[in-house]
């Protein structure tokens, strides 16, 4: 059987500068470990780049956005028109992803991967990469998200942006998404995957959250939603991506594709919050040696997104109550990542700054 | 009876303005409240400043460094030379903390407030102020750690710290400390101000952490030497500055000081990590209004600081694992602080985005 393009293999993590890293970080001016969680991401960027100095030069924010039929099933609080209209904030500066791509000196680029309205191309679309696969996904709850085809079409997108960008010579590669309604995609995809591989699965209800903020009626509304959805398939028989193409969206699924070249072309990438971690967990599944090159920025306030971090034994770095999407957890921490490089590149070691060491 | 320097108010923070800043985040592209803790800081820094537009331009760290008549006791696992051999650090750029004022773009001073081991002036001092008390604290398991008037010099240093930093306009202010042993007057201090005000008083051992990384043995020693110095004490019969100056510390005295001339100013502090907040506590013991211009950057690894940052009423933002003291988690936070102020000045409203709104 021919091996299909995201089953390929990886890069490695490189051991050797690893165990650099490690040593390094053990001889810097401060008591061992006392910088905690930032050791951990130099010693983990150290060995991801192959260098004992690493450094965030050149990050890229790619937007995937889709719209979801699911929508029709009155899953959000906001109406699908507001995923185009989110399209042209992003390229317009106003919107939360577009002030942090700013304030942190990363590039930004929207893919539209296929919205249920037109864009309107009066507007200046410098940055956006126009791909649509279809006018939204089918809906979920009663047949495939996606066909075969368009599941395939989508993870391509994803594998195109992350060669661009490594042509580029992007160092860390976040991914944001937009797509009204697609919480609940997310939501029955971390069900789906948790419960293909558990004894003790868990409830739809657990995974499941307020979104952009639907109150009490509405989100039972959703977890009936997704539990229908998940009722008319058979987990067990299902490949990885075949619960992707079942359950997933165009940007979701472009992202699980971008997360995995980001793996075999040796982008380390930092994962923002809900529906990323979705994709990610999707990626992990369908090839699990992309979870190497992954960090987690955030915990979302989103509920079910600690269950999908546990699936994937990620610890992220923050929990900020965040619930926006869009990459804007990510984007939010990257200036962590550069003060982690900064400590392990430029503090002194205990000789070089001719201070005593512990009794 | 005369009003103490320290007693005088506080500046009133503005509700009118927190008010709008308030709306403002109610009216930009995004679900209401799904920037989470950036919304609060946003909020909180708009209300300090007096300005829906808030910005931090000219932030300053100063580290106040001192010694510990305890260290006799066997309470660090570093020996006390040290802290001289870390300013020198500081001010030749290889410490962590100045690491980080120099990817932040944050002036760091070093202040001299009584080392035990004298201070080599052959390096570049220019960013440190000369104000020694004594060749450190008494050792405060038998006697009171400074004299009144000792206590009086060391709060002074840190009003005096602030008066100039107002006059240079700086606009947000990190302490940070160096003073090795300093974990333990820090930890006693804590346990004296909770229990002095507690029906439930918390055990010594609950406060009292590992510092720079001493061993079991080391740390039952640490244990007993913070018992036995609050033995000596009859804390119900203590002033909020006695306690201070019985168990406290010369660069921890200065940062009370410097905290409470701060929210007199009105400069909105950020607190950094364990010694940081029990100078917190003596300053809002000592003043309670100090409490409004204090902003909490993260949860450190020394497991007595969630009880001070309980009594204290404080949700840091973030836990990293850090235990490293000099100001680094605050500075390592500033990031934050200022994209929370770049999305809340520069986010689109729905209606300059002409972006539809939940339905």
């Amino acid at each position: 059987m021919t091996k299909l393009w995201w089953q390929n293999e990886c890069l490695a993590v490189n051991e050797k500068v690893k165990t650099e890293a490690q040593d390094r970080q053990g001889v810097l001016t401060k008591p061992p470990g006392s910088l905690g969680r930032l050791e951990d991401v130099a010693i983990m960027l150290a060995s991801l780049y192959c260098d004992n100095k690493p450094e965030i030069k050149n990050p890229l924010i790619t937007i995937f956005a889709g719209d979801h039929g699911v929508v029709a099933q009155g899953v959000s609080a906001f109406p699908q028109a507001v995923t185009v209209e989110m399209i042209r904030n992003f390229v317009n500066g106003g919107a939360a992803i577009s002030v942090l791509a700013n304030v942190n000196n990363a590039d930004l680029q929207v893919v539209n991967c296929g919205t249920a309205f037109e864009i309107d191309f009066a507007d200046n679309y410098d940055a956006l990469l126009d791909k649509p696969i279809a006018a939204g996904t089918a809906d979920l709850s009663d047949q495939s998200a996606m066909t075969a085809d368009q599941l395939e079409e989508a993870l391509v997108i994803g594998q195109y942006v992350v060669e661009q960008a490594k042509k580029n010579g992007v160092d860390l590669f976040i991914a944001g998404e937009m797509g009204i309604g697609n919480t609940t995609p997310a939501a029955a995809l971390g069900c789906a995957y948790i419960n293909a591989s558990s004894d003790t699965p868990i409830d739809v209800s657990d995974m499941t959250g307020r979104g952009t903020g639907i109150d009490d009626a509405a989100w039972g509304n959703k977890v009936r939603v997704i539990e229908k959805a998940l009722a008319r398939l058979d987990l067990n028989s299902l490949s990885s991506q075949e619960i992707l193409q079942e359950l997933g969206g165009f940007e979701i699924a472009a992202i699980t594709g971008a997360y995995i070249r980001c793996a075999q072309l040796g982008i380390p990438a930092l994962v923002d919050g809900f529906i990323t971690t979705a994709a990610a967990l999707a990626a992990c599944k369908m090839n699990p040696e992309v979870r190497d090159w992954l960090l987690f920025s955030h915990q979302s306030e989103e509920q079910g997104h600690k269950l999908m971090l546990a699936e994937l034994d990620a610890k992220p770095l923050v929990q900020l109550g965040l619930r926006l999407g869009e990459g804007s957890g990510a984007a939010t921490v990257l200036p962590l990542l550069r003060q982690a490089c900064a400590l392990h590149n430029n503090m002194a070691t205990f000789a070089e700054a001719a201070i005593s060491s512990s009794e």
